[in-house]
């Protein structure tokens, strides 16, 4: 079965292969010498790799969406402005909401920009790639978001863009990922990458009463330890998989070749008819019958994804990942553009 | 590397076998068919094996950790008795002290039972194996502290004893544990068993405020879905796992036949001198220089654990889990025995 889908998605070729031998510190414990040196070395390889400024820190969570609470239960008393085009940006406010947490919810248009402008001090929500209708926000964006709100931290949620589209950590305080996407790992695991200034504001704040607030989170990671029992399986696959990935710089520019070779190629009709704003990572494509389409591929061996949210009748969606191949690919989109 | 720690410890031995081939679910999204029907398969085979009631529910998270955060937040407003004898159910009963729940530590003595009778209204807390003084809690207890408490549900972390001790799952309303000690998996899920009872409450009390809280969890289990991307790989080797593990009755009787050829064959000076509180999976064993005896194994390839809160400088700890073996133990006990 091939998986084009832009959650779960295909896995790294290489990973059977770290699999197929289980070394000791699959089993070791988290708080052994072992544990911490593979959690340096993962930091190290990761930090190099994805140019991430070396005073920044690196922390193992266990997905995303656990991402959204940490921030909730760590800056509680901030006010979050959420700048959302979708359905994915839409639900990290919910989560807000529910918590009673001062927030405002900025829309913009899928074809359009987010405004650039000094947002309310506090915290400033983006999510990088938004799944649910295959949009990004290009580096100029959120170089210049940053720029006009020096007095705010920036937070991203870069679930379907790390490990495929390039960050400027430098720009960016809170950058948080499940690893299932773009780094083509089995799931169950969370990254999150914290600045300074992002540590210092949560040090002020000075919440604690949960285990995984930033405050426990970084106490631990200072020593190469996590506040629970991680993934470790999947820890020493990332391990491993950082000496064969690409760096995001050369991923980004493979995956953005293969997006304008799909378009040449093919007549689709995307969700976001502007280019500036289309990802490469994951692409939302019109259907009239998206239900007969996902169906038909599925016989063919090719899982695609539904539509998301408010293009769920009216869409599919295609993960063009690192992992994935032009060959998987065309097999799917010649399907597609039958439709 | 032998790994006798009671903490994350020796692997299954099935589990590269399962691991050396990764079917289409590993990489499957988890809201797709193929992944629910991996976990009604889990939830079936769980069930039968560990005896379960059918009405049950199991539930998949991140760690028992994160077990203790979602009992305080989803029964918030209930009293939360403590009963503990050591640094694990201490640690719980900190958890509900720093989110300002109404909560109250019993404490008991590592030789003795705790005591039988009628605890304040709410959430009784126990801990089914203390790992940190290898003391356990007798089925006896368990079913006349359900029965002395039929107005409150009994919450119990069962990380050092689940798939090792058998569980009356009739008698205790919340069960989690984590998968890396007695059931031989590698680290990084945790497993939550809830009575009809635990649901009930919660949906009156109507905690929706996280994404894990027992109500979100159980409306997403009623679908065998998750509320967050789950450790499917994990999920999977479970699966596999379940078709060769015993149940959990002969496991028992195993390892009690293990611990008492272990007590006859060497002179051990246990934590807990009451033959009847001894823990079958965890070997507390007092010891005068532990650092050295934790060197000298680690210098014939075996890893032990130290001693744990109180007992640190005066104790070593070792895992008596299925996955290991009397030779494993042996070589180690002979070691330990000298000292």
């Amino acid at each position: 079965m091939i998986n084009l889908y832009p959650g779960p998605s295909k896995l790294n070729p290489s990973i059977a292969t770290f699999l197929s031998h289980l070394p000791d510190v699959v089993s070791m414990n988290h708080r052994s010498d072992l544990f911490m040196e593979l959690y340096q070395s993962v930091k190290d390889k990761f930090f190099h790799k994805f140019q991430v400024p070396s005073d920044y820190t690196l922390a193992f969570v266990s997905s995303a969406t656990e991402c959204w609470e940490i921030l909730a239960k760590t800056y509680p008393t901030e006010h979050f402005s959420h700048i959302s085009n979708g359905a994915f940006g839409n639900k990290w406010h919910q989560v807000n909401i529910n918590k009673g947490i001062k927030t405002e919810l900025i829309n913009f248009d899928i074809n359009s920009l987010p405004e650039v402008k000094t947002y309310q001090k506090g915290i400033v929500c983006l999510t990088h790639c938004e799944t649910s209708n295959g949009t990004y926000l290009p580096k100029e964006t959120l170089d210049n978001l940053n720029k006009q709100n020096p007095e705010s931290l920036l937070a991203m949620d870069a679930t379907a863009s790390l490990g495929g589209i390039h960050i400027n950590f430098n720009n960016i305080d809170i950058t948080f990922a499940s690893v299932q996407k773009c780094l083509g790992l089995p799931a169950g695991l969370g990254l999150l990458i914290l600045s300074p200034r992002a540590i210092e504001k949560a040090k002020n704040l000075n919440q604690n009463s949960s285990y995984n607030t930033i405050n426990n989170i970084v106490n631990n990671a200072n020593k190469f330890q996590t506040t629970h029992t991680p993934n470790i399986l999947n820890i020493y696959v990332l391990n491993n998989l950082l000496n064969v990935l690409e760096n995001t710089l050369e991923a980004e520019q493979n995956l953005r070749q293969r997006f304008s070779e799909i378009q040449s190629k093919y007549d689709l009709k995307l969700l976001a008819e502007n280019q500036e704003v289309q990802s490469p990572t994951v692409l939302a494509i019109k259907s009239d019958e998206p239900n007969e389409l996902i169906n038909t591929c599925y016989q063919e061996g090719i899982v695609i994804g539904k539509g998301y949210g408010k293009w769920k009748s009216n869409s599919i969606r295609i993960a063009n990942f690192p992992a994935h191949t032009m060959d998987e690919l065309d097999m799917a989109l010649k399907i597609i553009s039958r439709y």
